[in-house]
């Protein structure tokens, strides 16, 4: 597998493009399409909010069948609580692509990220299709991402390629979030969701030529976005919106991809480290941050406790803040393991900075304080509990809580 | 019931004193000793955290008899994640009091405040026990109240009197708690806790010359730190130090009070009216706040799920950058609301901020700007979320997140 230029529209058979139709103030791109050629397989994983937004709620129900062939996305409003006339406005966007597109309506996804409670601008958004599906082409995916991004200060794209017998599979992906990150997605059947609230958000969308099975689809969601997107953190806040969808248009005529087989293992490592690098990206380019953070936990009881650990460590405002003051104050993360939701002992914990190890046995080992100074100052920050309790791991992804960011939160409409 | 003037020293037979033994930098007080003349009933709650200072581990062990005569706490430093030597301090403190106060070194309770995973410095602390033991007064309830605070801007003190078959009852009590909050305290007899790790933290010592079963005690101390300390958040993250005391010496020589009478109701009432009134100080005064926030939840399908969505909300970083910012951004509130582990449906939800209704049928309802606006500029502001579900309902007291408790505590140790 090779990481290749480009982002949705390096896979076959998928056009793209990317508009300001007049939702943002800065006059920056709201509006986005990626289309396919052909129908496609399709998949996707949700929040586990719930207070869904209603682009969430829609394409569930239309993904019921496995089929999807477009993508339409704006950013600056989540057209989330934003009641009847929001299910409204979420289909009356598919239908117009569709429409343009001379495509089903229940194969257009819809995805929106922005501001929660306000109605959608839905005439600019209609008024402002035909041009979008006018311009669509085979080097549209830069505008595409950036039609998606909110407060992200970067875009966010990779493809990368690979051989399924003999045949050139390419997978791409595009993606945005910088704040309301906190994902708990699922890849589940349209259950009885319930429906609708606002904000930032993270989306994804995976483009592939790839011909693969409904089942191995899934399960390669699934299985990558949990090891990847739900290990990230920027504020704790798990968003209504948040949403990752992948189309898979078979354009590159491989041997359909089943599961358990090497080349389900090959699509799996494909979409996971496309994941992992749009994960961490979101949590470089989170609002305010200035350190990226690395929290992994070893020799944990369960999995599941782990991740727990993890997650609560990443999360831990005290921490973060230490952080952002680059204060080696290990005690934060201590009392941060100390308060999940699993099973730690603190005569067995071991806590390293970096490579050095700061506590054992319940209390400090004591280091140099320049030696720590120096590592909490760093950009790039590796924080290591071993529980010595079990046998299982987890990592969690985050970045400091700065002042910035309390700025960017507190003027967020305004 | 009427609160008097006083605190600690309030209620017959209680002596206290507080000074500067040379832990803090600021040479403020970071000493505190409370006596009570005669030994007394016992009874503590302590942090849910598995990460415990020893301090909280030894008073567990020390009250299983229920006894307890003097509590001696510093300041400045939690002595927790300090391994052995930790334990073998909060021994030594006690001991030092015990025998410079002629009572049983099992009858005195410990407590510390401050960073975590830095050894105490117990030489200053040993040594400043004499003159701290010889200033014992009563009318040294401040300066014991001052002895315990670390980033809090204000003392907390309150006592309230009441009679109980014709004898008059006091209660007083002090508390500390400014960062590091967000308690969940349980009353239990001293299990397999773990140990020990460091930082700000909620105290609140409680004296009384009421006489009470220790059955009576437990219980109302119980459902009292539920109703209030339990409730509050500051920036959610449990301390590893988090602990109310209860000392009860009987001297009012009322009929000893049991549970299920009029006069436990009396007692339990007064034991809430301390602890919520002290609850709120430590949430006003809460590390770079500026507003002080009540999130009610009402309707709910079970009391834990009503509480489960009022911490929620109360504890999400967005909603409370909202709150600094003075922007009604009710979304954030939907938001928090639905990834509460809590049964919660959009469209029975209702969200008022103050007294108008902002969101329901999964929708907005128009208001003026300007309306909601001038809400959320106040110092005092009222959510409330009606879900529509059942009938339990809960509250929490929460703060704004501001860019001032970002920079208290990046530069906490420094």
């Amino acid at each position: 597998m090779k990481v290749i230029h480009g982002g949705i529209t390096a896979p076959i058979g998928f056009k793209a493009n990317g508009l300001f139709c007049g939702i943002k103030r800065s006059k920056k791109k709201d509006l986005t399409l990626i289309v396919s050629d052909k129908p496609c397989d399709a998949v996707g994983a949700f929040t586990a909010n719930q207070v869904q937004a209603s682009c969430v709620v829609v394409n569930k129900e239309n993904l019921r069948d496995g089929q999807a062939q477009a993508v339409i996305a704006n950013s600056g409003n989540a057209n989330c609580m934003t009641g009847e006339s929001g299910f409204e406005n979420t289909r009356a966007m598919a239908a117009v692509a569709a429409r343009l597109l001379k495509i089903r309506k229940k194969d257009v996804m819809v995805a929106s990220t922005g501001v929660i409670g306000k109605p959608l601008p839905i005439k600019k958004i209609l008024a402002a299709v035909p041009e979008l599906v006018k311009g669509l082409n085979r080097k549209g995916g830069e505008a595409a991402a950036a039609g998606i991004l909110t407060t992200d200060r970067l875009s966010k794209e990779i493809a990368v390629e690979f051989f399924v017998g003999g045949r050139r599979v390419r997978v791409g992906a595009i993606a945005k979030g910088a704040g309301m990150i906190h994902p708990q997605m699922t890849v589940k059947s349209a259950t009885k969701a319930p429906a609708d609230p606002r904000h930032a958000t993270m989306l994804c969308f995976v483009t592939t030529d790839a011909a693969i099975t409904p089942a191995a689809l899934r399960d390669a969601l699934a299985r990558a976005v949990d090891k990847t997107f739900n290990t990230i953190t920027i504020d704790g806040d798990m968003s209504t919106n948040d949403m990752v969808l992948v189309l898979a248009n078979g354009m590159a005529q491989n041997r359909r991809i089943a599961e358990k087989t090497k080349e389900f293992r090959l699509f799996s490592r494909a979409l996971e480290t496309i994941f992992l690098f749009l994960a961490k990206q979101m949590v470089r380019d989170a609002e305010g941050a200035t350190k990226f953070v690395e929290v992994n936990v070893k020799n944990a009881g369960s999995r599941e406790d782990a991740r727990r650990v993890a997650r609560s460590v990443a999360s831990s405002n005290l921490f973060k803040c230490a952080l952002f003051g680059s204060d080696p104050n290990w005690g934060r993360i201590a009392a941060a393991a100390g308060y999940a939701d699993a099973h730690v002992d603190p005569w067995k914990l071991q806590i390293f900075l970096g490579k050095e190890l700061v506590s054992k046995k319940g209390g400090r080992v004591m280091k140099q304080a320049v030696v720590l100074n120096r590592i909490f100052a760093q950009k790039n920050i590796k924080v290591t509990l071993d529980l010595g309790l079990g046998k299982y791991g987890a990592t969690a992804y985050t970045c400091d809580l700065s002042t910035s960011y309390v700025r960017i939160n507190s003027a967020y409409r305004t």
